[in-house]
Formats: structure tokens, C-alpha cells, sequence
């Protein structure tokens, strides 16, 4: 029973320094990246090889704000949701863990110490593995309450995927929207419930010239 | 039976005619809205009331170009869609009626001579009947062959409807993404197939100040 205790409380502790682990991102620097909408469009297209290039903490920051990120004062987001809802959940992949992006305190919490890319990428398509980052966009459904609609956190998801490749077109860099990963055991790794929906994924990095 | 050849024939005739009636759209003039991807992000946000001023041919050229335009030359698009089935299609709603836009051609077709407006506000939202052009996100599932995906479909509806977001703000107008409308009287007015899912609306025009 003591063994039980202390494991149970070494648990405990564990996941409560894992819970703690919140890294602040730069302020996003919106000048850096100065092409226009219609450009951006233009030049918008779906990019499936990568250099393994790090972006930097303020890559990262700008990204992540334009992907869904606070835009207004009441807390509002880059993306729309259905209801206002804010059901999308935007998790960061790279080699030294995984992390969900908390918008409000545009901040980073570190949800596990593994490098989850392979899951990321699947058996198929290992190019996906290969980009510095890998963004998952997640459908929270317990923010639809007793009523939740996996049909509004799809809607929901092609917003902020479209804010992923029109954002990394801007700042020079290349990505992809894909629907295929090792969901199970993406969501064991990442503690996801049920109600968190794996919709997308996104790696993100430099292109590298074929 | 000589009566009946004669209406059948008329039918045919105003539906040939109807058909036939394709509006060319100016080439999309991507300098005149500059705003940069993030300054648009900054900006985005979700607009409830219109002024009835109308858009021109140019401005509705851009707009829809940047929805859902070819944007290369093989005629892949400014938003994804799964496998590249191309699935969304744009429909545009003003007072002289109803178009599809024609991505390829970059051009608009008549589906109808009513203006459909206040079956794509419906009955609770009037303000969406003020805005002078209404655009409507559709899924036409035919596109996925034998296994249609209205799951698909959603997240591809959600690019295009951020693209309209993000164009209007360049362009110094605003516009809301909406789920609610009169699909049946819509898709009634607009002839569309069971296999064309109304997804989404976006009424836009100017913003009128309260």
C-alpha cells in the first residue's frame, strides 16, 4: 500500500511538472513577413519535401499566432469557429516533444518529452517526418458542451489549415495539409481524450529543392 | 402530344438559353488590395451589417479568384481539397440572380434570374439579405467518385470560406461565414442534386458603421 502510495504520488508529481512546463513565445513579429494576401494566394500550394532546417522560437511564434491566434481584445481568434466556440486545438511536434498551443497566454505546454513525428507522418508517407515541425489541429468537442457536431470542428479545422499554408507561404517556408497519421498513437502519446478530434496535420519547414 | 413537344421544346430552348449565359469575369487585379497576410489576420473578424452598395465586376472578380481561383498552371487552386478532388464550388447570390463561378474559365454562369438573397439570410438573420453579393460554399460530392466524404467536403469548405475572409479584409470589405440558410429553397431555386451539399454562406459588401 506505502509502494502504491509513493508511486501513485511519484505519478502525480511527474505529471504535474509535465503540466507546469510552459515555454513563452516571443511576441509575434508581423513585419517580418510582409506579402500580401493575394500573393500569399498566388503562391499558395502544398509543399511534401523538407530540409530538417529548426525554425526559430520566432518562426514558431508567428506561425502558431497566424494559425490561431489571438486577434482582438476580447480574445477572439485569426480563424473563426462555429458559435464562437474555439473548438480548434493546435498541437507542435518536433524533435524534442510535443506541446499545445495555449493562444491566450500565447505560450507553448509541453504535453509529452517524445519525438511524435513518425506517428505523425504513418507508414506512407515518411516525408512528413523529415520537416523540422509537424502541427496537428485538433477539434476539442467538448467545447460544443451536451451538443457536440464533429461536422462544425471540420469546418472549423480547414480555417486554421488555410491560415498554416498562407502564414508559412509568407514567411518562406512550405507545408502540407494532411488528413493521414497514426491517430491511436498519436492520441496516446499526446494524452488526448476522445472528445479531441485528430483532423489535420501540418509539417512545416524549409523546401527542399528536388 | 403536339402541345406537349411544343412546351418541351420551349423548356429545353430557355434552358439552352439559360445555360448558355456566361458572364466573363475581368482578369483578377491582385495589386490594387496590398494588405499583407498578417495585417489581414490582425484585421479578420466576422461582420454582421452592410451597406447595399454594390461590388464591382472587378472587385467580385478578385474576390472569388482569390476563394477559389486557379492559381497555377495546371489548374490547381488558391484552396486544397483533399486528394485534389476540387470539390468546393462558389456560388454567387446578388438582386439580378444567381451565378456559378467557373474557376477554369474564370467566369460566371446563370443558374437562376431571382435573387435568392433572403432564402440565404433566412429568417432570423435579415442583415444577411442587406449585403449586396452572397456567396455560397458548396461540396459537390459527385467529385469524390464512389465513395463521397461529406467529412471531406467540410474541411475543404473551410479554406475557401477563410480565403473569402481574408480577400474581403484585403479589399477593405467585410463578411461572415454562416451555417444557417434556406437550403431547401435554395437548392430548389438553384437546381441543385442531393449530391451538392450547402455548407456555407458569406454575405459581403461594405461595412455599414452603426
Amino acid at each position: 500500500m506505502k509502494k502504491f502510495m509513493i508511486s501513485a504520488v511519484m505519478a502525480l508529481s511527474c505529471l504535474t511538472a509535465m503540466a507546469q512546463e510552459v515555454i513563452k513565445l516571443p511576441a509575434p513579429d508581423k513585419s517580418v513577413a510582409g506579402m500580401s494576401v493575394m500573393e500569399a494566394l498566388s503562391k499558395r500550394q502544398s509543399v511534401r519535401s523538407f530540409t530538417s532546417q529548426a525554425l526559430t522560437d520566432s518562426q514558431l511564434s508567428l506561425l502558431l499566432w497566424a494559425a490561431n491566434g489571438v486577434n482582438r481584445e476580447d480574445g477572439r481568434l485569426t480563424a473563426p469557429t462555429a458559435m464562437n466556440r474555439q473548438d480548434i486545438q493546435v498541437y507542435v511536434c518536433r524533435a524534442d516533444g510535443a506541446f499545445l498551443y495555449d493562444a491566450k497566454a500565447h505560450a507553448l505546454t509541453r504535453v509529452s518529452k517524445e519525438d511524435v513525428r513518425a506517428y505523425v507522418a504513418g507508414d506512407r508517407q515518411p516525408f512528413a517526418k523529415e520537416a523540422p515541425v509537424s502541427l496537428l489541429v485538433v477539434s476539442d468537442q467538448r467545447k460544443f458542451g451536451p451538443r457536440p457536431s464533429p461536422d462544425y470542428g471540420r469546418l472549423d479545422a480547414g480555417y486554421v489549415s488555410q491560415n498554416i499554408y498562407l502564414a508559412a507561404t509568407a514567411m518562406g517556408l512550405g507545408t502540407v495539409a494532411r488528413a493521414m497519421m497514426d491517430r491511436e498513437q498519436l492520441a496516446k502519446a499526446l494524452n488526448l481524450v476522445d472528445a479531441q478530434l485528430l483532423l489535420l496535420n501540418h509539417p512545416v519547414g524549409y523546401v527542399k529543392s528536388e
